[in-house]
């Protein structure tokens, strides 16, 4: 069955790991990147609610979720949604606490912030708190969003850490179970700043079931029906398709040693394009300037 | 006709746009890169006389060229090589001179190194050496190779410019006309460490008849009959092939707007992998160590 939810998965912002922005106060026009703001306006026009959605933004995967979390209640208040709360999970125990559940069931967009996405799963996964999760996102026509670590923590299988250097020597990217909200699915995020490319090769031609998404800066992914993804923001989204792979020296080369690979699949996805799951069908969209205009919040 | 001479293509050292390593007199067993010896043995081997050829290093890309010319020296002595001299061309009248090309004649190995290759091609293009270089690469058994800026400059097509992270923004990767000593291949280098896949692939989309191949740091190509490449050092080859490109809104949108590319082939080539220009066929090399073994000098 197709979740009735919608997810968008945000590659992160430009220059941190987090939506964190200097001097935001004093100068939020120009310091509120402009793109990311165009995302954020989106997440709200998805959700049934729009701007009067009650909005629910995780913190767990930052190591300052104080900081974070209040920088999102004042991005959300300035495109005009005020009903937003953060919730500061720190534990498992956190995680299983009736009253967080009950405030899940409430939401009409989750949003999962940066940070650490081992934390993510580390702390989320299997407590009641995931089960709310798949459980919303399954039957109910709910938002869930996140951005760089909170966007990784949303397939099923997630890396979590790889020298972007270093990527294509076995072993070196780090893959563990994902919060499942999508499958055979991997997300990068920071994807084209970090070039990380290399991460999602690795991770692909380990088990060609999984699509590789590279999610750049300033860039997301919307996906309805669990299975419909259509590019959002100002950069890029690279697809790895690995179904074709003919041949590699993954399974003969040791722990350490740089990996072949013969025949992988990829696609880039600018503002706009669209991309099947089931069909691996990508859709190029041929206007950009239109949508731009469109991404600016009045 | 396939040309008789080697063209081995490097893609930089792991740190410096050149060859430049610190403390290098002090301590040149750690500080010469392992691998980047590998493959300068390998260009001596590949060669008629090996370490008896007479090498010419051009420095005429680096804006350091006595420190890049006598670093190379100590290399190639430091491997055995002791017939080594360097041309410092500078001007497009060094390279129009009578014993400037005498040399490039009498030359087993001519070795280009790293720096801009605008100044090799603006400085050597259409010169009696340019015209002497492609005359013997064509009809003699001599090796030619260049790293980093030196490797960029021997396609027909190479980008000179065009930052990693927008490299996939229209008309941001500048291409311009090569040394042409291998046509409908561009290369591009420092690949893995500047994450600069975008910028190939901007360079194959908007015209796929060249295959883009990308050179990891500490790694090469040796191109022999002029079709047949092997990778060769420490780091990965990455193969773009645009022949398949379904769709892409290149001609759409305007100059600084992001593309869309629908099927791009990549490999993965690590050490010891074939790629023939003339079938497209990657051969995937399965035991790596023998061979790493095998690169360290004597």
């Amino acid at each position: 069955m197709a979740p009735r939810g919608k997810l968008i998965v945000i590659g992160g912002a430009v220059d941190k790991g987090s939506f964190t922005e200097k001097n935001y106060e004093k100068d939020i026009e120009k310091n509120f990147n402009f793109f990311e703001r165009g995302i954020l306006k989106r997440v709200l026009t998805e959700s049934v609610h729009k701007i009067d959605s009650r909005i629910e933004v995780i913190t767990t995967a930052s190591q300052v979720p104080e900081e974070v979390g209040n920088e999102y209640l004042k991005a959300f208040s300035y495109l005009g949604a005020k009903n937003v709360g953060v919730l500061g999970i720190k534990t498992r125990e956190d995680a299983n606490a009736p009253e967080i559940i009950s405030r899940i069931e409430k939401a009409g967009i989750i949003m999962f912030t940066g940070g650490d996405q081992l934390r993510l799963t580390s702390v989320l996964g299997g407590t009641a708190f995931h089960r709310a999760l798949l459980s919303r996102y399954t039957y109910d026509d709910v938002v869930i969003t996140g951005t760089s670590a909170g966007a990784a923590a949303c397939s099923n299988n997630m890396i979590y850490q790889g020298s972007a250097h270093e990527a294509l020597l076995k072993g070196e990217v780090k893959i563990t179970s994902g919060l499942g909200l999508i499958n055979n699915v991997i997300f990068d995020t920071h994807f084209v700043h970090r070039g990380r490319i290399g991460r999602l090769f690795q991770a692909v031609v380990s088990n060609p079931i999984a699509l590789g998404v590279g999610l750049g800066e300033d860039t997301g992914l919307l996906i309805t029906d669990g299975n419909k993804m259509e590019a959002i923001g100002s950069g890029l989204v690279i697809i790895v398709d690995g179904r074709f792979i003919n041949d590699t020296n993954i399974t003969d080369i040791e722990l350490g040693e740089p990996i072949s690979i013969e025949h992988l699949v990829v696609h880039v996805m600018a503002m706009g394009s669209l991309y099947d799951l089931d069909t691996n069908k990508l859709k190029v969209h041929k206007v950009i300037k239109e949508q731009i205009k469109n991404a600016i919040p009045d």
